[in-house]
């Protein structure tokens, strides 16, 4: 039976404690003390730079434990999460010292019940040496660095009593552990699964299938064809369940039965060809039950400043909507750490692919033996926490460890051992040791490449990489919830400065980053002189850049084996970024663009360029796209629409395209009119599988400098 | 005490037991046989075709134990290595059945002297779906695959009692183990030496510096100032020593003092630049002791067919040559696994870097539990064996395992398991998975590329790798050796047929390899109508070849970090092949070639291609190259000559070049003067760092048509 605590906080300054509040658990006991001390919403302003003075403090959690113990039971305090190094104390006493927020810690309670309890939370491990008050802080610890700061979270410092908080009591026939192991067949057609029990006494398992129809108790089942699991859009999601019971304790799990592979990128093995040779590209593609499968996402980041409040229903709201959005891969980013339970619950059920990167990203993480024994522990209670989890289809190292910002190497001691670690406890789930591997590719994040002087239609038709696995393109958040968090005096003209800057809109990477004035005036033809205006450009780019993309990643199929673009929430309102999902959960028109772009079947246009002008010959690969697992066929009449004209160009049929299967069309040329526009849409009209792009048109040169003479 | 055995030897056939014969042990059981046959010498002809016949045999050792046992002592059988899958009986009893060479088993003995003691060797295992009857037959044992036949390595499938084999009597102090583990302070200027030991009576261990004086006893010594260990070339192979010591027994040990790290190249991190962006290179930079050393060296092949021949007074003298032809490194090649101890104190000893490779090579090894198992215990035999040694400075799980003709993955269960056991058991040592890693290359193998269209010259001036860790030159075997080894009947005119063929001059990669005589044709500008005629052009293009890689590799330092050659020795006679040395131990003329390109302080000249005709500008940058510990200076004078006249061209002073630098001095440029020749010579006149280029020469064309009329 589980008693859960009420709790208060209190705040441990330099000048002694602070008054004891209300706590919420879980939570962030910074949350608290913002409510307390009346900071106001840390979305509005710069509300949130309040919390910088709270960095040195020592926190205090405090409950009378209440609970209650039978005869024949034993009461145990246990915390599923506590961020991140601290000490539990009764009556003063310190019992158990801990660092790890991943870890569970228990603690035997005898004959407490009235005690005080008391969580000690020691301010954040800070590398004092860091040249920046950023990430590089963090390099020495097993805490998701992202509270450090980034180019689109604010600097907050949280910890607290993040998860599942309790006093429980058990008797001797008690169930520590029930977990199941499967083998399947080479072919698929033969299960055994069998469970592991840790338990004084007796368990007795039962076993159902999908439909909940009983197969029976024991400790190993043997199932012949069995119903498998598959990601959203290959197949069901098929999902075992059990119930391992003693006298007086059941504990209940989810078994998805499907065999994941990482195998070599179709085409990868051609290279290199001449000496002196290297090797060849590292695999990314995904096989799922023996069919390679398309991995088409998002990247997942905390979706609340305040970890410690993120619940089921949050959980269950933002990854709904990216299975409607035909997603079937989120990549849990490193810097973001590990989800609750909850999260990978729901992403069995919904057959959404989890690929899950271990708390290290942008850092040299040393390889001192502290730090490596916090993070094996946390390791490895991540992947004992996470492996029966079918959604689960690939562990990762951590986020851009092997480049020049991160400076980590293939001899890194840390990745070594989460190799070592993944090996051990779950040998068979593949394991990078950082993303990108070579082959791989991450960026741009900009609608226009300064560097490599083209928008991302072109760069991306011009890269050929295994996997995109990071990729971006900024929109602006709504006027309405700009007018929210930008104080109505600061809000137009819009300004590199207050809360602009902090909202990431300006200085975030680079002085134009995110909001990227300079891009969407190169774009525009007319002056962006309302707040409107600016969103509405921001928008447009955003929405098309992402399409083109998406479906440009699609296109490169077979040997481009993902598209997981950056990223798919925010942990609080950004003025702009690269985000589909505004705070907390409303979709941005970026959202809706990735949902047509990732429909199964659809026709899709390989357009050069966004940008076009009268004159120039317009041109358009047709290609039909399906990575369903059966076949299709479409009918495209493709036209294009300039200044309220509907130019017919082709009508083409695709024939019978295969499952998983792309199949390339005629090419459309067209030499562009000298009208009075400045967008034209390019209209693949083929009923569900219909596409449309709304590309840039300006005017020849003449119009252009007369245009630009009357603004 | 040691008790060493005679031994007979018999196969078993099909249809049953042979006679037995003396066999020689440590030894292979073929060898034996094949004398016992009067099958004559393998190098000799064809006879070594005669032992395919054996391949399905079980081989028996079989001893009458002599050994006597004093009271309080125990008797143990102990093999330090047996190939490869075997049982041990005693009394016709199996006692013992282990698969794997490379661990060493031991069988307590119990009133056994005067029993029969049989070793029963099962045959090689052979994958019999393999597509051909070669290494692919080898992709599910622990042993290296080389004997299943390579391009410069017949079949031969060795087996037998390869190792040191004995029957050791031991009192209850008998010391089972005792090693030394080191901590260097990052700085290097103190150290901590601690010994464990596994003993049932207390040790005493007595440390002595590298002078032979005593430091004293105990377990763990404090030292300020350590004298360090460095490779050849870069400081003194100082040696630390110690024995343990109980009442009955004793063991020594030497230990070097060093730091080896694996840092990233030069360079390397500058790339990527673009979006999308991948990884940088993997770093394959060795830093010995805080010092960036290029590592120089030769790739190690089993010295023998016969690898239980193989002797301390033959690695010895093969080894002394390596050093003294300024290598500092060996890459012992997986493909013909782990050598025997004495290999490995020797290169200590002589200060030869080595580079460990798992034996792994050119298979997709599969990822059973049967073959994870072995692979386990034999490479952490091969790990807890060599990591006492201060000359091991990396540990590679392969060779060219990520390439199209392996087909193994950084997801290869085989290889994580590798990386897992090195950081468990040797954590603090660099470990690849295999080479080529990504920036490494490995090729080309030919004086000429007919694929890139050039010369070794251009060829690697052409590539930018952080390490070419093979690459070849072919080269005729002597006249003599060939004299030896083809029939009189069939050496010449040389035809792709029977010896030659079987001695890899022919057909063995592709149909010209390695004998190349269309390459030879190519540079010849008359009939090579002689033996001696074939011979000789065969090493010119063998000595100039691989001076211009191992000096244009040095020239591309510090990005480059490696020049390693394919390959060092031979197994027996080739009639032409890549090495330097002639089985057993008779260095060709490229081993002198080699051994002027590696000397510490030299000139050398850039040369952008081996062939040149009248007319053409003749150009060469000129440089100085310094690998040595410190700065140095030279002048060059550069002359060419051509046709018995000199042309000066210029005089150069290198100016202070600081240690382990180079520098690029002038380029001189010459128009080629129509004369009568075939050959013109690069001299670089600088006392002990002279170096002279042998180039090709040819008249313009009209002459170069009325030779070919000649002819």
């Amino acid at each position: 039976m589980k008693f859960y605590q009420n709790w208060q906080a209190r705040a441990i300054r330099e000048d002694g404690p602070g008054e004891w509040f209300a706590a919420q658990v879980p939570g962030n006991v910074q949350c608290d003390y913002g409510r307390m001390m009346g900071w106001g919403d840390i979305s509005v302003g710069e509300n949130v730079t309040k919390f910088r003075q709270t960095e040195g403090y020592t926190w205090e959690y405090r409950t009378a434990l209440d609970y209650c113990v039978q005869p024949g039971e034993t009461a145990v305090f246990v915390a599923e999460g506590i961020d991140y190094r601290f000490d539990l104390l009764i009556g003063g006493e310190v019992k158990l010292s801990h660092e790890g927020m991943f870890s569970r810690v228990e603690l035997p309670l005898d004959a407490c019940a009235g005690q005080e309890l008391t969580v000690r939370i020691h301010p954040h491990p800070i590398r004092e040496s860091a040249e920046f008050a950023d990430r590089q802080q963090a390099d020495q610890c097993v805490k998701p660095p992202v509270c450090y700061e980034w180019d689109w979270h604010p600097r907050m410092l949280v910890s607290g009593i993040w998860q599942e908080t309790y006093v429980e009591t058990r008797r001797t026939d008690y169930i520590r552990r029930c977990e199941a192991f499967y083998t399947l067949s080479d072919d698929l057609s033969f299960v055994q699964i069998r469970f592991e029990s840790d338990c004084d006494a007796a368990v007795e398992i039962e076993l159902f299938d999908p439909d909940g129809k009983s197969l029976g108790t024991g400790d190993c089942f043997d199932i012949e064809n069995p119903r498998l699991w598959w990601c959203a859009g290959q197949g069901e999601q098929a999902l075992y369940t059990y119930e391992a019971r003693t006298d007086s304790h059941a504990v209940r799990g989810q078994i998805g039965l499907r065999r994941v592979r990482m195998v070599m990128n179709e085409g990868g093995w051609v290279e290199p060809i001449a000496f002196p040779k290297g090797r060849s590209v590292a695999p990314i593609q995904l096989e799922l039950n023996g069919r390679r499968v398309f991995a088409k996402g998002s990247n997942w980041v905390n979706p609340d400043i305040y970890n410690g409040l993120i619940d089921e229903s949050r959980y269950d709201a933002l990854l709904t909507l990216a299975r409607d959005a035909h997603m079937n891969i989120l990549r849990c980013w490193g810097g973001s750490g590990i989800n609750k339970k909850a999260f990978y619950d729901i992403c069995d059920r919904l057959g959404l692919m989890v690929w899950v990167e271990f708390p290290l990203a942008c850092n040299n993480y040393v390889g001192t033996p502290h730090y490596l024994a916090v993070l094996e522990q946390e390791a490895a209670a991540i992947i004992r926490d996470l492996r029966g989890h079918c959604c689960v289809v690939m562990y990762c190292g951590g986020n851009e460890l092997f480049n020049n910002w991160s400076l980590m190497t293939d001899q890194s001691l840390a990745l070594r051992l989460l190799n070592k670690l993944c090996y051990e406890l779950d040998r068979d789930r593949p394991f990078i040791m950082t993303s990108p591997v070579f082959g791989m590719g991450h960026g741009g994040y900009t609608f226009y490449d300064p560097d490599a002087k083209c928008d991302v239609f072109t760069l991306f038709q011009k890269s050929h990489c295994t996997a995109y696995t990071e990729f971006g393109v900024p929109g602006a958040s709504s006027v309405e919830d700009l007018r929210r968090i930008i104080p109505q005096e600061e809000l137009f003209p819009i300004r590199d400065m207050g809360s602009w800057r902090l909202h990431h809109a300006f200085g975030a990477w680079g002085a134009q980053r995110w909001l990227c004035m300079d891009v969407l005036n190169m774009y525009a033809q007319e002056p962006l002189d309302s707040l409107e205006k600016v969103v509405d450009m921001s928008v447009w780019l955003q929405t098309e850049g992402y399409k083109a993309v998406f479906e440009e990643a699609r296109r490169q199929a077979p040997y481009c084996s993902m598209a997981i673009n950056w990223c798919y929430c925010e942990p609080w309102v950004t003025a702009a970024g690269n985000s589909l999902i505004t705070y907390p959960l409303k979709p941005k028109p970026a959202y809706e663009a990735v949902k047509t772009a990732l429909r199964p079947v659809m026709m899709s246009a390989r357009i050069p360029k966004f940008d076009w002008r009268a004159g120039e010959r317009f041109s358009a690969e047709i290609w039909m796209l399906n990575d369903a697992p059966r076949a299709a066929r479409e009918t495209a009449r493709v036209t294009l629409l300039l200044a309220g004209e509907e130019y017919p160009l082709i009508q083409w049929d695709s024939g019978d395209v295969g499952a998983n299967e792309n199949r390339i069309g005629p090419t459309v040329n067209f030499i562009l009119p000298d009208v009075d526009a400045t967008q034209m849409t390019l209209r693949l009209d083929a009923g569900e599988a219909s596409s449309e792009y709304r590309l840039c048109y300006r005017r020849s040169e003449k119009y252009a400098v007369s245009r630009q003479m009357n603004m």
